[in-house]
Order: structure tokens, then sequence, then C-alpha cells
């Protein structure tokens, strides 16, 4: 991503931004008439006299490459100024302070933001004060639909000028001015797309509105508050943000009860105490002396509370989520009924179920590639962690007999190698796998962009979590040592945790502060155009793919070896406590803002967690079954290893029937929205059958 | 049920049940405009003109007490024939042979059923040869919308009367004519309902079509057909019974590859073969020689073969059933939006889905119900089947140590006591428990015929279920037998199969013939009339339950037990062939024409398959586990018991994510079947916003 900011150029149309119709007066309007180029260092006007308004926000911003020539900005001016039916974006363009710079600046008329409201399909406040999907015919009905800052979110208008803009294909054989030949558009080719591939385009990004920002940041994480603003940050952020800090506060609190549970274990259980302080003192002590007397051990109960415990929360969240859904108005997204992603490819026919002409790609041939391509090479990079684990143990024996054998400094040295080799396999494994599942991603070819963002997800999250958790896993199932887990867990919770915080905030922080900061601050006297700078030298936001699954990972160690260290969820609470204020100032302050799509839940995290609750079930048997307190109850008890294993798989099986029981009978969605889902269902059967009536009539 | 069918009287109106229009031209329109009250003998007319046909094809007969005034009957004739808006039925009746006789035919006029149509949202032939949404304003786009012969099935016609009958509502304070006081009907109260509890209707049933019956059987069982005529079975016995038929066929049909795996496997294997013949010869000898150099042996691959094999075919049913279900037009049915059941009760409100004034319950009163109610009642049965059992081997060890004390002929017969006690109380019980199960669903109060079908169906499923698998699994969970096993179920595939033959078909086909045919041939003379009685006669049809639960238990064998007698599916196999033309000579034959509603599915016995095949990997691998192969082979290699296990339990943990796997990956619909269902979708959404725009511009 470019850095640059400083080819601005000197003065002009500072104001301007705010200021359309004031200008259009001074200029006269036969120059808008006869042109749709706009005057030096003024938006576009808007196609339609209802869209027309004394102030234009200024919403996204465009930048364009050092060597764009004159004419292809004005050109791109013009197209992104036409109307959509010209084959235009039907949004407004600011040039930025003169026809040089390579900056263009895009906001949306009311027009084209209802539209796409429509197309998009986000239901909004009905005059009845429900939740109904948009119809831009009948939006005089809809609340605010005069007032887009009101109707519409800040990252929705955002959002809808992105859409438009990546939307637009070529209506016909075209060349585009200032570029060679072989940048000429054929009919319905992407023209963003080569327009970026051109190098026309090198950036776009939405612009941060200050006086918003500083009273989300008031009212988020400078004070003291218990609860987020989560409306607010829906508002500036998008319903995907305001997702994962909903389900980031909601898992929070929900960590409480294990919480209290893990402490008044640790506090009345003097074998869980030992254990606790063995683990962060390294020392082990080999006479364990297990009050044996009791058959349930503070860890059992630790381990079905949590087992049952992490259904519960799942499917609580999920009610919690369809009720955000609603009151977001993402219940009823037609995203599939919409134009497909812009780089989605395929051959022209007829949508059998829209019945419009556009781009086609069978079904089939998607999941064979899945099959074929996906799912193999996925297989082979999990592999490839699990052979680079083997050889790490592998070398670590052999530097170890090493050391042994001459115990020199020398050889003291070398029992570092295998573990710095193992990080820099893991990571250099991590970030070609993270290329290759983009790409193969982009192989398969989804039309959604949602199903094309959790396809990716999906295959960067396995990978990750099996890389996080292969070594606890061998320690669990393989070298079957409970106390060597629980000092690893020990560890792990809280050195990754602070590696986290330090990575994710600390040192962005450090560098927004002495690196960035004083280069931003240089001029003090532009301070709209400064403003458009200092953000683009922000560092793109990096997605909200690492705050998931840290949150995935940190559940994983709750929910999966619960019972060896019952105080993770006291520690998670406190980092989780923290984390929300930091995440908060991390996306407010130090990234540029990023665009999201209207979504109507978590996607493919939703279902991660649930598999992960699920697999619970199986990790918490086998390492009660591997505690000494059950072991030293069955010798006690005259029970061979067998029948305390046939317990155990007994135990295992009415846990998860118990689970799955608890899914299925916790509804999904809350009562009210099913009815408010089913009267929608119901007003649209009915309106098919008028519809049908006027049809026959007319 | 009333079997007497003796007092239709004598002559009159014999063919005037075919022709209405021919005597009303004769009789002269004054009268039918002066009352409605139709004239002796003839069928009420039909209110809107376009429903006038010269042929009425009779389709309900409701038979009414012998007590039953001429008054009664007369009202109910005209409130039969009164307009829907004024609080009628608006189907068409005929009065039998007299006014005094105490049937009433009923028919149904065209607009009737079509308006019926649109509210159980049929889906039906668009005049673009694509499946649509019935309209009823739209009916002229529809093919064969005049025709309703064509139009609708004789199924969906009947259960249309049914359906219009059933509904019927008081819409003031009214005195039934020829009652006494305390049957006066309040406003709203469900008339048919009180009819029934005074007595004046004690029967109704859908008329049989003799022409189409004779078609239909020679399509479907009197050749040697291989496959079944399903469409003519959904035309003319409804959606149910021709799912049920589908079902069979299909699963006889994928009885094939476990089948000849099985016949293979006891062909190449000598243990199996061996253990075959002890298991029918009930001779067993002790040393069981293993060829146990293979670490795989058939029944290994039977069982893994068969766990795979369940789910897949669970898997591609539910593909199948959904295109069915398209084909018949159900895909879309809108119950739910429908009047609900009419014993449904509630207080009176605005249903916050359709907005109409009807009967509300609360749903969390009614979930209440079930957990604090229905659940504990449901357990306390089970728990009775199982003290039934322990109760009966208790009394078994008791008897044979008397007869071992006594050893005489009196204590000989003792022996039989347990067992006949048990039958006995395993009978009474299952009697008690219908009933209880009835009035436990009843008191749950559903809302729809379809939940209040699916629920009871569960209730009695699970005990029954319980009852016919208890021994089994006490056998193999807790004796732990293997070889007892298989002898019982061999036992029971052989004679349970025959047994069930001979009571669902060779008693009633013997019952048919030698008592009922011949008191039915008396009256050769009189042939519409005696068609009815004959059918009338008839028991009737005992539902779907019993073949379902039946189908049930025998893909319980197949796949809990398989891996313990290999030829299962091979006589599974042979005996549903048998079964397909034992049912439809049943249903067609031996018992009276059933009323069912469209369904789109197998509604709960799709799950109750599926459940069992995934509770089949349990008990697979835990017979296999228990069989005397895998022991041998864990003692050559050195293997305890606790590790034998351990692989067990990692066998089945793999292949339970195998078949969950299997069962994500595979859609559940067809993929062209998801098109035309978004397609419907699609246009639903889009005739939403239209109209919306209709209802602001007029």
């Amino acid at each position: 991503m470019m850095k640059a900011g400083d080819d601005e150029g000197a003065a002009g149309g500072r104001l301007g931004f705010l200021k359309q119709q004031d200008s259009d007066a001074k200029e006269g309007k036969t120059l808008s008439k006869l042109s749709s180029t706009p005057a030096k260092g003024d938006w576009t006007k808007a196609s339609c006299p209802c869209c027309e308004s004394k102030q234009v926000e200024p919403l996204v911003l465009v930048k364009l490459g050092g060597k764009v020539g004159p004419e292809t900005k004005r050109w791109l001016i013009r197209l992104i100024g036409a109307q959509q039916k010209d084959g235009g974006a039907g949004l407004l363009a600011h040039p930025g302070e003169d026809a040089q710079s390579s900056i263009i600046v895009v906001s949306a008329p009311r027009c084209t933001l209802l539209r796409a409201t429509e197309e998009l399909g986000l239901c909004k406040t009905y005059h009845t004060g429900e939740m109904e999907a948009f119809s831009y015919n009948d939006r005089d009905n809809f609340r605010n639909s005069n007032n887009m800052e009101a109707f519409l979110t800040l990252a929705e208008r955002e959002y809808i000028v992105k859409y438009e803009l990546e939307g637009l294909r070529a209506q016909k054989d075209l060349r585009i001015p200032g570029l060679p030949d072989k940048y000429t558009l054929h009919n319905r080719d992407n023209i963003w797309q080569k327009l970026c591939s051109a190098g026309v385009i090198v950036d776009m990004f939405p612009l941060h509105n200050s006086e918003k920002l500083k009273q989300l940041k008031e009212a988020w994480y400078l004070g003291n508050q218990l609860s987020q603003p989560l409306d607010s940050v829906n508002e500036y952020f998008g319903n995907s943000v305001a997702f994962y800090f909903s389900f980031l506060d909601f898992y929070t609190w929900s960590l409480l009860p294990p919480a209290i549970l893990g402490l008044s274990i640790a506090y009345f259980s003097g074998e869980v105490q030992k254990e606790m302080v063995e683990s962060v003192s390294k020392s082990q002590s080999p006479d364990i002396q297990v009050d044996s007397g009791l058959m349930v051990s503070g860890h059992m109960i630790q381990a079905v509370f949590s087992m049952l415990w992490s259904t519960v929360v799942m499917e609580l969240w999920k009610r919690r989520s369809a009720t955000l859904s609603y009151r977001w108005g993402t219940l009823q997204l037609a995203e599939r009924f919409a134009e497909p992603r812009p780089s989605f490819h395929g051959k022209l026919g007829v949508n059998p179920v829209t019945g419009r002409v556009e781009l086609l790609f069978s079904e089939w041939q998607r999941d064979l590639r899945m099959l074929l391509v996906s799912v193999p090479v996925v297989g082979l990079f999990l592999g490839l962690v699990v052979v680079g684990m083997m050889c790490f143990y592998w070398g670590e024996a052999q530097v170890k007999q090493l050391h042994k054998d001459w115990d020199s400094y020398l050889s003291q040295t070398f029992l570092y190698i295998p573990s710095v080799l193992h990080i820099v396999y893991t990571n250099m494994l991590g970030n070609v796998y993270r290329n290759v599942a983009q790409a193969l991603t982009e192989f398969e070819n989804h039309r959604e962009e949602s199903a094309f963002e959790n396809h990716l997800t999906a295959k960067v999250l396995v990978f990750t979590f099996f890389n996080n958790f292969a070594v606890l896993f061998h320690i669990a199932f393989f070298k079957q040592d409970v106390s060597l887990l629980r000092k690893r867990l020990a560890s792990l919770l809280i050195v990754t945790q602070l590696v986290n915080q330090v990575t994710e905030v600390v040192i962005p922080f450090l560098v927004d502060r002495f690196i960035s900061a004083p280069r931003r601050n240089e001029k003090e006297d532009d301070p709209q155009e400064d403003k458009f700078r200092n953000q683009r030298s922000l560092p793109p936001f990096p997605g909200l793919f690492a705050e998931y699954i840290e949150l995935l990972v940190q559940f994983g160690y709750l929910s999966l070896f619960s019972c060896v260290f019952p105080l993770t969820a006291v520690l998670l609470l406190l980092n989780n406590v923290t984390e929300i204020r930091s995440d908060a100032y991390k996306i407010c302050k130090l990234f540029r803002k990023p665009f999201y799509p209207p979504v109507a839940n978590m996607g493919v995290w939703q279902i991660a967690f649930e598999i992960l609750s699920f697999a619970s079930v199986v990790s918490n048997c086998w390492l009660l079954l591997l505690s000494p307190h059950v072991q030293v109850w069955g010798q006690e008890n005259g029970l061979s290893g067998g029948n305390l294993l046939l317990m155990a798989v007994i135990v295992e099986h009415v846990l998860f029937l118990v689970k799955f029981i608890i899914a299925v009978v916790i509804p999904d969605e809350p009562y009210w929205i099913r009815k408010k889902r089913e009267h929608m269902e119901y007003a649209s059967m009915w309106a098919l059958r008028q519809m049908t009536l006027e049809a026959r009539e007319s």
C-alpha cells in the first residue's frame, strides 16, 4: 500500500467539499448542463433533482497512481458521476484540490443510496415502527428516508459507494483515455478491476468522520463503561465489526460463571491449589497426595460444567445474534439475488433464480474444484505442520544427545536450534499457506462476497487452529502427560496473551506515536486535505481474522483443556476486559477505517465455535481419564484400565447426547423474531398472489 | 365405528348423484332461488355460476347418527351448501336416497376447491410448465384450472372437503334444529366437533372411485411390475401414502448393495457360514475355530459398510423426497399461515404473523407442558418397560430354580408363565400408552395438524422402538453375548416378518372374504348406494404408523446389529418385495379409503431413521469389540482389553466424523430444486416490493 502523501499539490477547493449547492449557484447551471465534467475542485452534480443537497459528505477516498494523466482522471470522474443506466456508478465525485491531484473523493446521492439499500436487502424502520425490507418504490413510508445520515449508517453509506464502484461494468467495448490499448475494456468487463490492474487506482478506503469518531471513542473506551456502545459501533464501522465486539462482550460476560467456579475450586480444593502452584513454579513434586476419598474431584465438576456451559453459551449467542441482526436490519440480506462479486467469472447466461442475464458458473464445477484441489492442498499443509512438529521433536532429541556427548558451550547453543528452526518453519509455512488459501478460494470462484469470505476464513482457520493446538494435542493424546499439559497451558495462557497485547496494541501505538504522527502533523494549515493524507498514512486494518482467531484459541484452551487448569476462565476474563478496550482503541486510532459489507451473523466463526464446543467433550473425558485422581480412584476400587475407559466412554456419549439435546431444545432465534420473520414471509407470499392479480387485470 | 348399513331406505335419486344439471333444468330454477334447501335426492346448487357442472363427483360420505331428525339433516345440508362468507362450507351436499336416510354425500364446487388450494399453499403447474404456488386470482394461468379432476388429485379434492367441513365455525350464537339446548353453538365454536360430540355425525370417510381404483390396482400389484406407479398412488391416496410407498421402494432398492455384500461374505467366509448355521439350528459348538490370521473379518467389512451406507441412503432419500415434493406440489405448504386445526383452543387475539383474528396459544406454555408433563410421563412409561423386562428375567430365574427343585409336569408348565405374563404386560402397557400419548399430545395443543401428528408419532415411536429393542440391547450391552444376540436376531427377523405378513394381510383378507364379503354382496340391485354401504362396512384404515414402524424396526435390525448377522439385508430385501405388494393390496382392498392431508416429507420418520443411522455406529463398534474374532486377534497381538476398547472408541469417533461429513456434504435437495425454490423466494420478494408501490400509487 502506498504511504506517499505528497502529491496533492497546493491550495484550492478546501471548503468546497462541503458546499456543492453554493458553488453551483455561483458558477451558474449552464456549465453543468453542457458537460458532466465537473468544474475545478467541485463535486459532480447529482443527476436527479431530489438528490441535490447543500452539503455533500465525503465518504470514500480513491487514490490514483502517480502517473495517471488528467484525461484519465477526468474520464474516471465522469464515469463515477454518470447515471447507472448510462453505465456509470451514479455517485458524486470530487477531484480533490485540482484536476492534477491524484485523489478522487467520492460521495453518494440519495437515490443511489436508496436503490442500493433495496438491492442489498437491508431492512429499515417502517412508518409503523417495525423493521421491513426496504423498497425503493415505497421509500416515503420508511422513517428518515429523506435524511440519509439518519436512514443509513455511515458504514452502510461507505460500503454502498464501494459496492457501486466495484460493480462498474463496461456496457460496450471502450478505450480508457490516456491508457495504452491493452487496457481496452470489453463488454461486461469489470472496470474497477481493470483500472486497479492498470495501476490507475492504487488504493480506496472509507473516510473517518472525526466528530462521530470522537463521540464513539468517548462512549467506548475512554471512560470506565461496563457495556459497549454496540449500536454506535455498528453505525460507524458496520455490522461485521459490531458483531465481533458484541460477541466479545457476550463471551466475556459469559466467562463469569466458569471463572467463579474455577476460583472456588482452586480455593477449596487442596489438590488443585498444589497443581496450580506447580504449573507456574516449574517445579514438580513427584509424590502427589490425592484425597481420593471423594469420587468427584474439582476437575470433574469443572469439566462437566464447562462442557455444558459451552453449548448453552453458543445457543444463547445465536439468539442474541439474531436479535442484533434484526435490530441492524440484516435479517433478510439479498446477496444471493444481487450481482455477483466483481472478480467472479463465468459464462454469460440467464440466472434461473432472478431471470437476469449475468455471469454464471456451475455449482458442480465449484464443488469439484473444492473436492479435488482445495481439500487435498489444505490436507497437505496440515500434514506439513505435523511433519514440522515431528522434525522438531526428532531434532530436539538429537541435539540433547549431542549435548550429552559433547557437553560444551557450542553444544549448549545447539540446544536452541530446533526451536528456532521450528518457529521459522512454522512462520514461513503460515505465510505461504495464507497466499495459497487466497488463491484456492479465488479459484473456487464463489459468486457471493460472503461465500468467498467464509471459505477463505475456514481454510485459514483450520490451519491456524491446527498450528496452535498441534503441540497441546500431542502432549495430551500421545505423551499423555497431564502435568506437562498443565504447564504448557499455563505458559501459553499467560505468555501468548501478553505477547498478543504487545504486538497488537503497544507496538502499533509506539510506531504511530513516534514514527507516523510527527510526519502527519507537519502541515497544520490544511485541515481537510491533511485529514485525508493522515488517514492514508495509517496502515490498512488487518481484518477481524486475527481478533476472532484469538478468541477461538482462547475458547479452545478453555473448553478443550479446562479440566486441567481451572483458572483458565479467570485469566481469560481478565484478558478480555482489557482486550475490549485495546481492540476498540486499535480500530479507532491505529488503523485506516475498513470497509465491511452488511452481514447477518458471524458466518463461519459461529460454526467453528460450535465444533470446538463438541470436540471439548472428547478431550475433557480423555483428560479426566488420564488424571491421577481418577486413576488412583480406579485402583482403589479395583477397576481395571479397560473398565475406567469404558466408564469414560459412556460418560462421553451421555454428555454428547445432553449437549445435542440442549442445542436442539434452545431455539436459535427468540420467539418474537421468529414471528417477525414469519410475518415477512407471509407478507411476501400474499404480495406474490396479489401481484399476479394486478398483472392479470392490467 | 358403526358397521350398520341398513337404514338407507328404498329407492330414489340413484342416478341423481351424477346429474345435477339435468334435474335442475327439469325442476326449474325458481325453487333453488327461493330456498337453499335442496330438492329431494338432489345435489345442492353451487352458489356461483362458474361452478355449475353437469357431473358432480361424490367425494366424501358423512354418516349421521340413527336418531338424527330430518330437520337437523336439512339444516346440516343447508350449512354445507351455504357460501363461506355466510358461515357455510361452500360445498355441495346430497341427502342420499331421501331426506330420512342417515347419510349425506358431499362434493365440492370448483371455486371452493381453488380457494382451498391457495389456502393450503399447494403448487400447481403454471402455463409456463413450472410449478408455482397456486393463486386463486391468477387461476386462469394455471393449467387445467377449469377441470378439477385434472387440476387437483382425487385425494386433494377429498381432503379439501374434509378440511372445509371440519373448519366450520359458528359466526354467531346458534341453536341446532332438533338438538337439545345444551348443544347450542356459541360464536366461533367449531361446528363439526360439536356435531360429532352430539352424536349427529358418527362417521366421515372419502369415497372410492371404482374405475380409478381398478386402474391403480392393475398398475400397482396385479402384474409383475418392478416399479410402483407412485404418481397414481399420490393421485388416489394422497402424499402421505405416496411418500410411504416411495420410501419403501427406495429403501428396498437400496438394500441391494448390503444384500449382495452380505451374501458374498456368507459365501466366502467360513466363519460366518458356521455362525449362520449355528444361529438357525439352535445348536452351539463351543470350539470356534477362527481364522484370525486376517485382521479384517467379514463382520468388520459388513459393519463399516452398513454404517456408511445408512447415512448415504438417508441423504439420497432426502434429495428424492424433495424431488417428489416438488413434483406433487407440496414444497411450499402454507399450513402455518392457515387456520389452526379444529380442536386447537386458545384465546382470541390477533395473529402476529397473518394479522388475522383467531385463537392464539402461547408457545412457552406449550413448551412448558411438554417439558413438565409429556417428557416425564413418556420417561415413566419407558421405565415401566425396563421394569417389566427386569421382572421377566427375575421371574424366569425363579421359575427355573423351582423347576430344578421340583422337576414335575406342573413346574414345567410354570416355565411358560413369565413369558406369558411379560407378553400380556407389554401389550397392556402398549395400549395404555397409546391412549396416554394421544391425550398428552392433545394437551400440548398444537396449532397445526402436522405438528400434532409429528408429536404424537414421536411419542409412540420412541416407546414402540424401545419396546422392540430393549431385549436386544440388554443382550448386546449387559449380557454381552454375541451368539445369543445372533440367534435372537435371526428368529426375530424370520418370525416377526412372517407374523407381520400374516396379521397384516392374511387375516384381514380371510375376514374380508368369508365374513364381510358375503354380507356386502346381498343387494346387487342398487350399485351406487351399495358401493357406499360396502365401503362403510370395511374397517377404517389403521394409519401408516404400523407400516413405518415396521420399516424402522427392520432398519434398526439392519443398521444396529448388521455385523452380527450378515444376511439381514437379504432377508429384509425378500420381505420388502412382498411387503410392497401386500401393503398395496391392503390399502386398496381391505380397508376404507383414508383421508390424508398434503405433506412435504415423511415428517418425524425422517428424523427417526437418521438418529438410528447415527446410533448404529455405537452399537456396531461395540459388537465388533465383543466379537470373538477381534478378541482372539487382540490376544495374539498382545493387546489388552483396554487397548482394544481404545481402538474401538477411536474407530467409532472417526466413523461418526465421516458420517457427519457425508451428511453435510451431500446437499439435502438437488441443485435444480434449490434454484426453483430460490426463484420462488425471489419472486415473492420482488412482488412484495412491487405491491407496496401499487398500494402507494392507488
